[in-house]
């Protein structure tokens, strides 16, 4: 297995992580938006949405969107729920994720990360999405102090797919993340799973 | 089973539309976002993330994001592919479809159609979400001018879930849909499904 992956893309990082939770091999091609490997896998028609991560699979296969590739890797494994209700509600957090979580946690770091996008960084801008981002994690908040995982009572895919963007959401997205004790926890619980990886490690 | 549906959004119509598909019975509940309803079902904690769709089981748990329901209903059905590669390959078409497609496409569409929104449909706003949203359609134009479906040979939840919103780009967002003869099509072949039911249906 193939996977390019953005380094600083908690997206990617997802991948990476689930990746050596499992101890799985995989050959990683590290991207940037300016790589000359990006452009190179996009020319080639190795990107089906035109960005990363992409997963291809030994056979050539390939699987786009971060979401998607967790629930390849973690398909018959602990990550995903034998419970058919639960596993819907796994996903539900995962669609969530990318509509909700991502389009306001995510978004908020990289107007703050990236030179870039600085001119986006409106002062109205980034107090809307502070305030909707604060909202979001409320909704984690909410499940996560009286329970340890966010499906069932044992970890799935819906924990790594949100532990992508929240464990950075105080460091690159300048939320206040003491207002969630329960969040807290939970990333200290991830933290400590043997085979965890850090996002730069 | 009950549904908390918007009549105006494609999320809740997705969900209506596999329902009318597949011939289930359902009670439905039309909620807008001032309706009584919705503020009732909200405190009364039926809305996990606070936003309809939602499908309550007849044993009363609760299902929110309507991608996840609709991976819940189409669950055995012929509209999720047996092969484990394809199914992946379906829930990447529906995680893009939320994270890019809907963030642009329905998006759009609001900005048009919602009074309370006008203020933030700046010239230039909706001019770079035209111009994303061209970007994201000939995406699935690539696809669909060579394929009947977007995932194997044979309708999924992907087709369901991306015709939501791309049947009223063009009525609703203003994208320019001539410029996507097999987008077109596709939707000619989904609204001629036996049971098919039209968004205000």
């Amino acid at each position: 297995m193939k996977l390019w992956s953005m380094p600083s893309s908690g997206n990617s990082y997802k991948v990476r992580l689930l990746l050596a939770l499992l101890g799985r091999e995989c050959e990683i091609i590290d991207v940037e938006d300016s790589s000359p490997e990006l452009a190179e896998a996009k020319a080639a028609g190795q990107l089906p949405f035109g960005k990363a991560p992409v997963l291809k699979l030994d056979d050539g296969r390939l699987l786009p969107e971060s979401n998607a590739i967790l629930c390849w890797l973690g398909e018959g494994t602990s990550f995903v729920p034998a419970d058919p209700f639960l596993r819907s509600r796994m996903l539900a957090w995962m669609f969530w994720e990318q509509n909700q979580h991502e389009a306001v946690i995510a978004v908020r770091g990289a107007l703050r990360s990236y030179p870039s996008r600085r001119h986006l960084a409106t002062p109205e801008r980034m107090a809307e999405l502070l305030e909707r981002g604060h909202a979001l994690l409320q909704v984690m908040e909410d499940r996560l102090a009286g329970h340890d995982w966010l499906v069932g009572d044992a970890i799935s895919l819906a924990d790594i797919c949100l532990y992508g963007y929240t464990h950075t959401a105080g460091s690159k997205g300048g939320f206040d993340m003491a207002r969630f004790p329960g969040i807290m926890r939970w990333l200290d619980r991830i933290a400590a799973l043997p085979g965890y990886r850090g996002l730069t490690a």
